[in-house]
């Protein structure tokens, strides 16, 4: 995996990552900024109670996870890793956090929906 | 925007992403290896021909840019953005780079397809 040298932002980041793709989704929040706004495809997410189940919904159809860069500055991380689920292995997801004060307050997430969408029976 | 220091994935990369997004397809090319393979949501694009038929129609389409952030390293770059198009300026898009001898041979796109959809009449 392609990694930058770590920056502050990106230690959170990564370990927020590491916490939920593991299935440890108190873990990843305790990363998050009460007042976090997600802008997911859709739509946005407000809050992090919101924001946990937004989230908890995603991790608990993970099957397991590909790893492709992480970087960060300062203030931003950004990452780019293949969530799998029982639908796709091969259709990646990005994620850029603005951290403040030690906590995630803002992540831009890109996915396609259409990518992830149910199995076909 | 968020930059890393230059790094020579990126230079490239970055010359790739200002010449295609200001309608330069040409100079975009340039940049491209004859043997790229772009994985773009719904499927591989699998050659510099095939693949100047792909950006043009993106291209065509674009009615301006939002840059957030540029990371890289010697062989790899990763570029977060918001194309904006007539349907949207506020659905992100996301590319992984991979470049060899200057020119980059692999590009992992996300953008959710559904949010660039054809805008409603």
């Amino acid at each position: 995996m392609t990694t930058s040298s770590q920056s502050a932002a990106l230690r959170i980041a990564s370990a927020y990552h590491r916490a939920w793709t593991g299935g440890d989704l108190d873990g990843a929040l305790a990363h998050v900024a009460e007042d976090i706004v997600c802008r997911a495809p859709g739509g946005d997410i407000t809050g992090r109670e919101s924001y946990r189940g937004y989230l908890g919904d995603f991790a608990r159809i993970m099957t397991g996870l590909t790893d492709v860069a992480a970087f960060g500055d300062q203030e931003h991380a950004l990452l780019f890793y293949y969530p799998h689920t029982p639908t796709t292995s091969t259709a990646p997801a990005a994620e850029h956090f603005t951290v403040h004060d030690g906590k995630i307050v803002e992540s831009r997430l890109v996915f396609d929906r259409l990518s992830f969408g149910a199995p076909q029976q």
